[in-house]
């Protein structure tokens, strides 16, 4: 039976690029199969991006090639522009997510175009896998401030027309509240494509957020094993949603999510380990049992 | 303009007595000074136990001496029973929060005695101030596992017939989902009393069940500042929700909760600076402004 929501774990992507370190791509690799062991239908392993301007996702190749595929698992890679394209396309993975912002400054600062030419180089990379896009800052932008849900609505639309199959909206600074959510979550049900959050838990609002989502039907959501990560924006700010801390909200609701939740605080265990430090995650500190 | 939710701060009670420091009578008035001038509608400033079995709780009557009282602010105590409740009606405090558990476990180890002595001890104080009582373990329990809405629901009804003027369910371990809070709050309509949530974060569900219960009629909310104290059941684990990260949720959902939230972000500040460390509160740690 398909899990009544679709959780992908870009722990290994946006959780370590906001690291301080750096891991070899043989731990990077050891990451994904973890994740993928627990049950996880989907895991964003890599980042096909500068090796300078983001060190910590340098050598996607050498950690695609140490992934063990596990069964009915889709594989994906990040990509900014049609030369990332063109680097995972020379790979094995399943899937494209591709980036672009909704305000212009951020995206000008992330992908060093604006929106109009970042829309215009999803349009023109090849459709041979599924692309899933992802908008940033659709809830605020640190430059830019409140972002409107009209605006990330019309660019929603174009993304599809661009050949987005899958739309994912990102708290990317991790500022949105329910009402946020509410209102762009209601407007995307003529969109026609599957939609989802990526949400970063920097002022403690991504499990409501994430609820209010599934509530208005998001059906994918994006979360870091162990909220692993930071915000770039706020340097004593926590990143993104813990995967375990969304399960355990889910399982308690009585929604299928097809992971095993105890695996995964098992991975989140192990990573804090080899980082060296505790996560910021709270239910793979706390347990996930009610009574011990 | 009366604010739509009443937030009571219960960091010098709750959470400094799950701090392994132990501050000074004087500091903790300070605390209660701080937060009282943040807008803040009530502080549980103390809590009237034993010495020897809460050090962090002694001098009780020390730290409401030190209250410079703030217009508009009623200042209570937490008691237990009849004897905690004389060494209250000694002081000045505005109300009593009196507790129990909802579990006969629970109240043994906590209160001493079984639940319907509590409820005897309740019925037996005079009701010369307002009594809010709050119902520890109402969606979980650490010995006796999950507990049953109606088995809460009958207690709070009890409780009201012995005086409660107001009810708060607590999730002392931080185990609760939205589904559970609607469930119980959904059967509190006829209660005829103002009820409440006391949510401990524990497993990052806090603010999703603090939004539904807003939504489900809760008005009333406790919470810590900075989300101080820990967890006595889980070593590694965050106690109460950060006040500060309920009135960022309120304020964004555009609920009035008359709290001034970069002040209560300065009083966290200063509360981290007296403990030596980062609380784990996340705004006041983020900020509460979405562009910088």
């Amino acid at each position: 039976m398909a899990a009544a929501v679709t959780i992908c774990d870009v722990g290994p992507r946006d959780g370590l690029q906001n690291e301080a370190t750096v891991l070899e791509p043989f731990v990077r690799a050891e990451l994904v199969n973890r994740l993928a062991g627990t049950g996880l239908p989907k895991v964003e392993a890599v980042s096909f991006v500068s090796a300078e301007r983001v060190p910590q996702m340098a050598e996607a190749e050498e950690v695609v090639a140490g992934i063990e595929r596990a069964e009915g698992v889709a594989y994906s890679g990040l990509v900014l522009n049609e030369k990332g394209y063109r680097r995972l396309a020379a790979t094995d993975l399943d899937e494209v997510h591709f980036t672009l912002a909704a305000t212009e400054t951020f995206n000008e600062r992330n992908a060093n175009r604006s929106v109009d030419a970042s829309v215009a180089e999803l349009a023109g990379v090849p459709k041979e896998r599924p692309i899933s896009v992802s908008i940033s800052v659709s809830f605020g932008c640190p430059f830019e401030g409140v972002v409107e849900p009209s605006t990330v609505l019309r660019l929603a639309e174009r993304l599809v027309e661009a050949g987005a199959e899958e739309i994912v909206f990102a708290d990317t600074i991790g500022v949105g509240v329910p009402k946020q959510v509410r209102q762009l979550l209601h407007g995307t049900k003529s969109l026609g494509v599957p939609v989802g959050v990526h949400l970063h838990d920097t002022r403690n609002t991504a499990v409501a957020n994430a609820f209010a989502a599934f509530e208005a039907g998001a059906t994918v959501f994006e979360s870091s094993v162990g909220g692993l990560g930071g915000c770039p924006f706020a340097p004593r700010a926590t990143g993104n949603v813990a995967t375990e801390d969304l399960v355990y909200l889910f399982r308690g609701e009585g929604i299928d999510t097809g992971v095993d939740l105890d695996g995964l605080i098992g991975v989140a265990e192990w990573l804090a380990g080899v980082l060296g430090r505790d996560l910021p995650g709270r239910v793979y500190r706390a347990g996930a049992s009610v009574a011990r």
